[in-house]
């Protein structure tokens, strides 16, 4: 049985994609942990579910996930990776860094997530997932999105040639983000211009870590004032978005992808934080 | 003055668009007609709103609105068509049929502008507009964009090689609309194969149609019961839809293209009915 360092250290490692790739996941928790390591308790996952593969051992994954301390903002911050080969031939490989915040605050979530399913594409979605119907509450979108011109990084990375706008097929997921959030496809193609660690490099890094950054500032860790109906929405909304992501993101890929048996024990542990 | 039918007539022109984007327009207002022209009264704009220009000539517009009778659903509903010369040689031409229900029922809004602003590309917004808060309630979601499968629609446009999604500028707008909103720019480059008259005649209006079908059947027709709550919410959500539509699409435009005098007396009357 690992201990919990061996088990970080596996987390840390996000083998089998680019050194870019893994530097900027690296350099996003080293932001977390500086800033917010002592708002964080220690990784409370059990050691299965903190390190796990399929029966066949053609997947792997690896989940690393901190509650705030009762006085912090933070409700709690998963990491993660996930390995898997293709019957093509090819492989899967998926890092991801998601955040979200208690009710006492009702600044946005934090989402980010690189799918490489092929050598020369991927899809990065980043957003910082609002808290309130931008609808009904248009105070909330000026504050958050409009007046902080969140809309700057997207463009950055539009205007790349090889960089279109990804839509989910998840109607759910096109409805959680933000007007501002990036869901974008990159494909390099077969030219041996410049590949996708070279566009995490010069651009997809900075933006990832602007963005993280002004999380960490402007919403983890600023005070809001909640008052106690507010707070009652915020918990009821949170409560279905943590509860959706769990059935559309995690819960549709992973039993295809670890088997049933994994998917039930890995599951069952997170629904402990996201809500059953 | 004119008289009401031939303010009727003037509206009904399409002036300055190609023979299929008229023929569209004319067939969704005949749709219109047909199904709800008995639960819709007369047009009850004044004339000089009914149709108008801007002093220099250069820019001209019509538009129609019908209220619903007191035993309908239907709030009210919008066409209108806008030309404008532009200083560049080119015109801007956009049509749009707008229509909002009342919070007797919760169905979705319809909502269809093309927007032209040279012969060779175009803006299409369509979309049943979704009256509740998406994240909060799932089953809205599933009940009138899952289940009926309208995100087919904006796949079938998706497709065609002229067509990429259209990125509004506004925050509000892209928050507003549905996960199943077509928002797309089509451009047919310069060569001769096919232009944007027929695209609109082969793709657009199909999918127009059909949606707007689907609206008047589904949403406009069909009975639904809605709780007192739900009614408050409804009428609050749809004042503050109302209020921002006028204010960000025809406020921000309309003093450009008409001068500020003949702009402040078009939206004033249409603020009676859009909300202040």
């Amino acid at each position: 049985m690992d201990t919990n360092d061996e088990l970080k250290s596996k987390f840390m490692e996000f083998p089998y994609v680019s050194a870019s790739h893994k530097n900027l996941m690296l350099e996003l928790l080293s932001s977390v942990d500086t800033r917010l390591g002592p708002s964080l308790q220690s990784c409370t996952l059990p050691p299965d579910v903190q390190h796990f593969g399929n029966p066949t051992g053609s997947a792997r994954a690896s989940l690393h996930l901190r509650s705030g301390l009762p006085s912090s903002q933070i409700d709690f911050i998963l990491g993660g990776w996930i390995h898997c080969e293709l019957p093509s031939g090819g492989a899967l490989n998926i890092t991801s860094l998601s955040a979200y915040l208690k009710p006492s605050t009702n600044a946005p979530h934090f989402l980010l997530d690189l799918i490489q399913s092929s050598p020369t594409s991927l899809v990065l979605i980043l957003d910082l997932t609002p808290r309130k119907d931008l609808v009904s509450y248009p105070a909330y979108l000026k504050m958050y999105y409009e007046d902080t011109n969140l809309d700057r990084h997207r463009q950055v990375l539009q205007n790349l040639p090889e960089v279109k706008p990804y839509i989910s097929p998840s109607l759910y997921i096109r409805s959680v983000v933000s007007p501002t959030a990036i869901l974008v496809g990159i494909d390099v193609g077969d030219g041996e211009e410049r590949g996708i660690e070279d566009i995490i490099e010069d651009h997809v890094g900075s933006v990832a870590k602007e963005m993280l950054d002004f999380w960490i500032e402007s919403c983890a860790c600023l005070e809001r004032s909640v008052g106690e109906n507010e707070r009652g929405y915020l918990e009821e909304r949170d409560g279905i978005i943590k509860r959706k992501t769990i059935e559309v993101d995690l819960g549709s890929s992973f039993p295809r992808l670890f088997g049933q048996e994994v998917a039930d024990r890995v599951l069952g542990v997170l629904k402990e934080y996201y809500g059953k």
